[in-house]
């Protein structure tokens, strides 16, 4: 995934030759492209002005690719702060203490960190585990009363993430899903123009998710921590874009599963998925989730007036834009960056984002996952 | 049709900056983009230097839109000539007659046209009337032992077409099917690229074929004449293209409907149906045939090792193409000056062209289009 990943990434910005803003370096602001999208905007601004407000003080739980990609973006942040681990491997948290200067007293293993409850300097827990320990995860740390931020998906199934999200409500604490590209600036400009009108009525929505995986051994081809395969980790952009995309709930989903490796992805473990959705006001959607393609990664959103394009739409950026009016050129920023800078914001004040990032969307997207499933199985169409 | 295309057309032309190689023009020849394929060079050189062989003789029935669009462009062809025309219109007659320099003795109207049998001055029919009289057209073409060339789709089901087949066959005539594409130069660079295995094993075919249609008393969205809806008109372009794209013929189908303007689109017409197929080699097809949409004409090729994408992929172009190694630069001829040359090169010398046009072809794709429909009917994936 990351090796894929850091491919598109130079591609694009390669191609793209996209400005990386340096952030917090006011003295570049007048050489940026136009940027039209106000939550770009906003955005762009917050990161060059001072801040002197309050900030989140996060525990990564979780220490592997995906949490340090985290824990190095949040050395950007102005609103959140990295101040603890939680990990089963003892020579990590070291490293980690080391590098960012993590106090001892903010360490924790699986064991012991229901203690995490006497602990006034940590607010909130970033879950980065395998996905079929978000449940457990988050539980926890709703019951020790802190606020948690899960890393999609939010759950392996729907009762699963139901339970959190009650678990959540209960404990009066915040649950909050790692949908980075909902704060992604080319993502929201595209929603903005939709909401807008500027496409006029949405009649298509397509997304192309996938990428092929390597190790064979990783957690996420184990059925058991995965939950699922392709669709749990990478179709779920796909769901997630047609719902934001469109700004629709879908009502149909129709899928069609094909499997070339048995051997790699075994049992219960999704490698290509075609799938389909129907909306409300008849737009359908037509998406692809599958751990045996490169070269994918492209949303693209067609209106009776206009469309849009995301190539790549949910790498790690830059994210390429445009639509029938021409590129779009807002800056790219970190994503995890913004993303918990964000979510301090939701936090700490309150505030609401453009797209929701709520427990209750990380099970709107596991309830379509469990209907693709099943329309896979049984070959029908299902309601949802 | 012809407002999108044209729209097409000049979008591509002005945004690719593509060069429109002057026909019979060896000066231009050396100012030309490199050419890469085979099959292109070929087309290329024919067009940059004299012919003197054998000119097929062709009259075309149906004097429409797309008629006029053929008789326009084989004014530039070198071995296929205009030579007569059927029409139940007495005046587009004389008007073409005028324009083209076509005798009297080589004008037919519906009536008897079977009389063409006499005629030693005319070779071949080119049948582009409303898709539900191609079956008779070629049947009384065939039976006038004149050889037939029929616009697609063949016709608008896999029993008239198998009798179209046989009907020629038992004439000793040939039958060939008006895919343009199949003489494109950037399609048959993919297709040469392909079959050399630049893009590895093939995993994954996209087509997006569609336009908005415009007026709603034209016979295209009658199903006694049209057969169907869009699938028959511009889905079988995505049919049509997965087949010669991926190499293979598809053994299942998935197929969904919808339906938005149920007084444009009446019953037995279709207006947007997403479809999905599968390859024996596991490769899958994810496909979209509109009459709602404009923004669209794209086919996507992925595989192991690299991608192709058209963009357009099938309107009159230029045709856009690109692939993991960059943008294709084959000069744009137009696509139904090559066609003609090329199917008079099939019919006088019995030449192969890299994909077929024989009215076999165009049955496959019938058998296809009637799976997709029985798809959308039952919701049940249908074999082939």
């Amino acid at each position: 995934m990351d090796s894929r990943r850091d491919f598109l990434q130079k591609l694009a910005a390669t191609a793209a030759g996209l400005p990386l803003i340096p952030l917090a370096a006011p003295a570049h602001a007048a050489a940026t492209p136009a940027i039209s999208s106000p939550a770009a905007a906003a955005q762009h601004a917050f990161y060059n002005k001072p801040y002197q407000g309050p900030v989140l003080r996060v525990a990564i739980m979780g220490l592997g690719s995906y949490g340090t990609r985290v824990a190095e973006a949040m050395q950007s942040c102005k609103r959140a702060k990295l101040v603890g681990v939680i990990s089963g491997t003892p020579s990590k948290i070291k490293a980690w203490q080391a590098k960012y200067n993590i106090p001892e007293k903010n360490c924790y293993n699986y064991q012991n960190y229901d203690e995490i409850k006497n602990n006034p300097d940590i607010d909130a827990v970033y879950v980065i585990t395998p996905n079929a320990l978000h449940h457990e995860g988050v539980l926890r740390v709703a019951a020790a009363g802190k606020h948690a931020i899960c890393e999609k998906p939010l759950a392996i199934n729907v009762r699963q993430g139901q339970e959190m999200v009650d678990a959540c409500r209960q404990a009066n604490v915040k649950l909050l899903v790692g949908y980075r590209m909902h704060f992604e600036a080319n993502t929201l400009e595209i929603i903005e123009m939709r909401k807008k009108g500027e496409f006029g009525k949405i009649q298509f929505f397509q997304g192309l998710s996938g990428f092929r995986i390597g190790d064979p051994t990783q957690w996420r081809l184990n059925r058991e921590l995965a939950g699922g395969g392709a669709m749990m980790d990478i179709g779920i952009y796909s769901i997630n874009g047609a719902r934001y995309m469109t700004g629709e709930e879908p009502v149909w989903v129709t899928a069609q599963e094909t499997k070339t490796d048995p051997v790699k992805f075994k049992e219960g473990v999704d490698e290509t998925i075609q799938f389909q959705l129907g909306f409300p006001s008849g737009a359908v959607a037509s998406c692809l989730s599958t751990y045996s393609m490169n070269h994918l990664d492209r949303f693209f959103l067609n209106g009776e007036k206009g469309f849009a394009e995301l190539h790549p739409s949910t790498g790690y950026g830059p994210i390429r834009g445009r639509t029938h009016q021409g590129e779009l050129t807002n800056p790219h920023i970190t994503h995890q960056t913004v993303q918990m800078d964000a979510m301090a914001g939701i936090i700490l004040e309150g505030e609401q984002p453009v797209v929701p990032v709520s427990g209750e969307e990380g099970v709107r997207d596991l309830a379509i996952i469990e209907a693709i499933y099943e329309a896979c199985r049984t070959g029908k169409k299902q309601k949802l």
